[in-house]
């Protein structure tokens, strides 16, 4: 089949954020084109965004209803493959609902839905349809990320008895809510975000990044949530214990408070025989420890790595990759599933690695007994 | 008084860890002499750790209760003008009240006791009696921290919101205490080391540098203690919730089983306004954060710094200081007040900054309110 | 003008590296799209090459001179707009002159030629045609590398005395030539690779860098080139003394046998009143330091960075770019000088911002000067 | 001999930045103990000294020459047994001259002498007197430091190829000297300091480090030494090329006007097998590299180190060591060695390792050849 991969966008219009991010990482391997779009609710804004990413008029939409609609009209090859929604929570569940009613394979971003209902709904229609469902927990497609849960897939650390994941921001920390900055406005809105608010935007991320790599769901939180600017709904910090299958103990905060803090996703895990580290801001090294010897910086493109770690990276050792590789991994590995699909084959294994549907509903359990536990008295309460 | 400071010491004799650091740090800046030693349990062990040491045999002593009798005996100037306990935990109170009974300051190594009454009954004697006591919480002897403390009192940070707490170690990860390692073996026996394993042994130091440069105390905990290495009857291993006056939030974990880690110990603390971030296995270094502007590096030496830290150091910057000189600003800063008494004087103010006895109580309450919180069903144990 | 800028490459084709660099570079910022290339010397493997990327077979040549004469006869918005010419040294000067000669722009990659005569011949030819020409020294497209050369442009640092770059890489330690390394073979062939080795491939990127952060030319060199590797042709190692314009002093080093280094590029300054410090492999950090002050570590998207530098990254604080980000804003800056230059605008001071052919006629003769000033006897040879 | 090893010290009274250093180092493994001294030209800041000393009055002398003669009629076990020289570079010779003709061991601090003939002449001396002479190139004395010497010389990292070793520092950018920083004023006094002045403060330990660890010598060298501060007349910046025994090529860079550096001496060593890179700021982390695999950091403390490595720490791993420490092990090993010239023994292997007189007289002649070719047209001088 030599042609790209088609997409169209839901979101993601002049002035958002991560609509071009989606964009970058779908564009950055080549594998997939941009072919519609309906980038905003306002179908002004919609149509000037379409005249940024070189769209014909007639494929830049005014509403996600009208682009799947009049997209399914069309044939095969012309219309869109999949359609990518970077909308605020509140509107992942429509677009996506809607598009896997009508055919058409969905990438997300996260949180997947607005609560745990929407995602058990998609969860369902993902199982029924059979079509390819992304959600784009990015951070889990760095290649240290995969190599780290491939060594503890291996045993290289043995059994897991601690995990600390951590996620500091600070750019929450006074009330920008109240100033025109569009990405927090919403972010901070119960009506907009669902139940979580730090929880949900980048709690979610921590929970995934700790599941991902260790292979251990976690069973059960003990929280404590706290709103620490003055009139702020949702909570802007968390502080969770955390209990994993097979005995492991944990520690996981977030925070958007956290001042002078970037975007400081972080994570170290302990086994019985080794431990691992690695920290997002400076993805291409993963340090790795053992019981005796001193501790080893693994470096994408350094030595040896897991065939999962090579896969994900584009240029060799210190020719450091980012965010936005991290991102396009999960966008090459969803092309590549669409692309067997349409050609009737069955992508490598390597390829199938994408945040699912599943995650997504994890994620949103998690962040509804988070909150649970966080206004109850109970200690723990159980995932 | 053109002499130096007199010490006498309990424990450290061959073979022991901690007594070696003691002369070490009380050598350094040539304000103590050691003039007399029980330097074990086991006579001959004195003996031959007193030539080690080049004492003359007639101040080698058998057992602390015979030095301190013989000591006080012999006219001042002569006599030890205080006793240094470096023995395992449970071998504290006993030296500490009969030295302050019979008039001889105390520098002692923490945990101060085996539980919280043995250190109330300390207080209570040092309020009585007026001697000097220190407590070895060797890390606030860094002059970094005393530049953070400094900081927050001043507010340069606005009022803290956030501690993050840690101090992972890896040495206790395997059954080390069936081999013939001393240090472990006492450790992890409740007979020797108290209720709390890891707790007692760093988490207290973790309690005390977050009290310490925050100046608040810890009013809530929610605890989860875990004994990872089979067979092993105290905890390896802790996670903990916060609540700190002013209702300020926090996480404290503490290991021993973090495979790889050495000596883990850091603190990050956010204001309203600014952060804070601290390693002691690089402790020159100090991080600091604010709402807009990048990050600063403070380093020992450099740029204008508080009278605490630059009291606190030796040499120029780039000429690293480490835990010895930490611990040794402790002693000094003691036989500074030691030496202000003998002659009748006022220490300066910078001098009196060294951990006392009410720092070693609240370690000991500290200790008692996890152990009972994680044993419990309730969700906060207040201190 | 509604549509992106038309990319032919030369070279690139399957098993290529830079090639492919290049393609990622351009699809990035989604402002250029590939529709034709001359991907190999072998037709059947350019063939192949152009299936992988989607083009239409007779947009796929046989070779350089074929492409150039056929897009020519195209109308203008079907043909090419520009040609990216990512093949070794030696074949970089025919493609450049030939496109450049018939109308076509150019981005090619460094070294510009194969020696000073060739880039003397294609600066000429710039200047008479009014072409755009870009050169790939790509690391001048990282944020904190404008960030540096904005703040030495104001006087930040004060008059600028020393300059230390490094180029550091481990791949050529052992004789990978004789292995079936493509990328090894002909870099050490005097008779693709030019008179310089390492020189030629890293040593000019770290001329250029440090010429454009200080805006001072390099003067003078003192130089000891060496072949470690036995067998080895052209230099595997250099070691530099300079002199830049107002009496600055140097050393640039740079080398492929530093065994365990990646792709160390890193920079340091150091001026009358500041100084600053840049890692090619940690590229989102400026370290800037000052004559009381200690350092502080400017982040891309951290507080009021240069227009420079904002203009070159494109996702928040903490959401690192790296490599291929970087060698995009260089595409990314060309693309809009071309586009303007076909609307018949003028593009905006920040977008002019590329190495021209100007820098890579510097590189060629800092080579040459290089190569000569080792060989002889002279202490320092005059550029 | 129960009893510590006894110095006299010339020099180092009120003021005075080196001196306290050498007594801390003396003092921290309690082995030695300050009994006299001659701390001052100024007889009566010597006497006051003595006092900030405990020193009894009749052991503080007016002058080097009153101190040795005196203390040379008092009886063993009385009279010190070592000289500690401690004074600016042009009093090193005459103390060290005369403490030697008189049966004194010596301790000096670097550069050794004022010139290449009074360095020659103690040389001989020691040679004649068979006394022990250290000389405190205190950054030998590190741990890791020592790890990388036994590593090159067990073939760890092959045939060395390339050294880069650096020592940058910022204190001197200004014209401090005409301030009252009395460490300055004489350094930068060709009367007081030699031909050398960034090169006989800090270019000795670049190259005293260099050749310790590598156990090469350097043959030749290529320079450039500049005074950018008007009005200085010694160097305070050289950039120098090195050749080496065995083919080895090398940089030494050195500087006290870099800006906002404190006191970064570090070094790299490729060899055609593996590499080492060593950072005094961060003493305790030695980077090992190899050909094929990730790079190792090496810890004080943490795995497998060498007996040379191990016998150089104090404290377990993590407890980070210094400066002091470092320059304490210079003492350290001296006074064993002097103890054991007592005692009628042969001390241990690794005490005999620390800087001796030879090493001195190298520094001296790599001073000289360096100023010569830096002042003349010559390419490369040899040593």
């Amino acid at each position: 089949m030599s042609r790209k991969i088609r997409m169209g966008m839901v979101g993601g219009g002049r002035g958002a954020f991560i609509g071009g991010v989606h964009r970058i990482a779908a564009a950055i391997d080549q594998q997939i084109e941009l072919v519609c779009g309906a980038f905003s609710s306002n179908p002004e804004k919609s149509r000037l965004s379409g005249e940024d990413f070189f769209l014909p008029a007639d494929r830049v939409y005014g509403s996600y209803e009208e682009m799947i609609t009049k997209e399914k009209e069309l044939p095969e090859g012309e219309r869109m493959d999949f359609v990518s929604i970077v909308t605020p929570n509140h509107v992942h569940f429509g677009p996506a609902k809607m598009a896997l009613e009508n055919g058409f394979h969905v990438v997300c971003d996260k949180p997947v839905t607005f609560n745990v209902e929407e995602a058990q709904i998609l969860k369902k229609l993902v199982e029924e349809t059979g079509l390819i469902f992304a959600l784009t927990h990015n951070y889990t497609g760095y290649p240290m990320v995969k190599q780290a849960r491939v060594m503890v897939e291996n045993g290289d650390i043995g059994k897991v008895r601690k995990v600390v994941v951590e996620y500091p921001q600070g750019w929450l920390a006074t009330k920008v809510e109240d100033t025109d900055q569009k990405q927090a406005s919403w972010r901070v809105d119960p009506a907009k975000s669902g139940m979580g608010g730090a929880m949900g935007d980048i709690g979610t991320h921590a929970e995934n990044l700790a599941e991902y790599i260790t292979g251990l769901k976690i069973t059960e939180v003990c929280a404590e949530l706290t709103s620490f600017v003055e009139g702020r709904r949702l909570d802007d910090d968390a502080n969770i214990l955390l209990r994993l299958e097979g005995g492991a103990k944990g520690v996981l905060h977030c925070s958007q408070i956290a001042v002078g803090e970037e975007n400081g996703l972080n994570i170290r895990i302990w086994g019985e025989t080794g431990g691992l580290e690695w920290h997002q801001q400076e993805p291409n090294t993963l340090q790795v420890k053992s019981l005796e010897g001193p501790t080893v910086h693994y470096r994408t493109g350094v030595g040896s790595l897991s065939d999962a770690a090579t896969a994900a990276q584009r240029v060799p050792a210190g020719h450091p990759e980012g965010y936005l590789e991290a991102f396009a991994n999960i966008y090459k590995n969803f092309a590549t599933c669409v692309r067997a699909r349409l050609e009737g084959t069955e992508p490598d294994e390597l390829s199938k690695d994408f945040p699912s549907i599943e995650d997504g509903l994890r994620g949103m359990i998690f962040v509804e007994k988070v909150v649970e536990n966080s206004r109850g008295n109970e200690k723990w309460t159980k995932l």
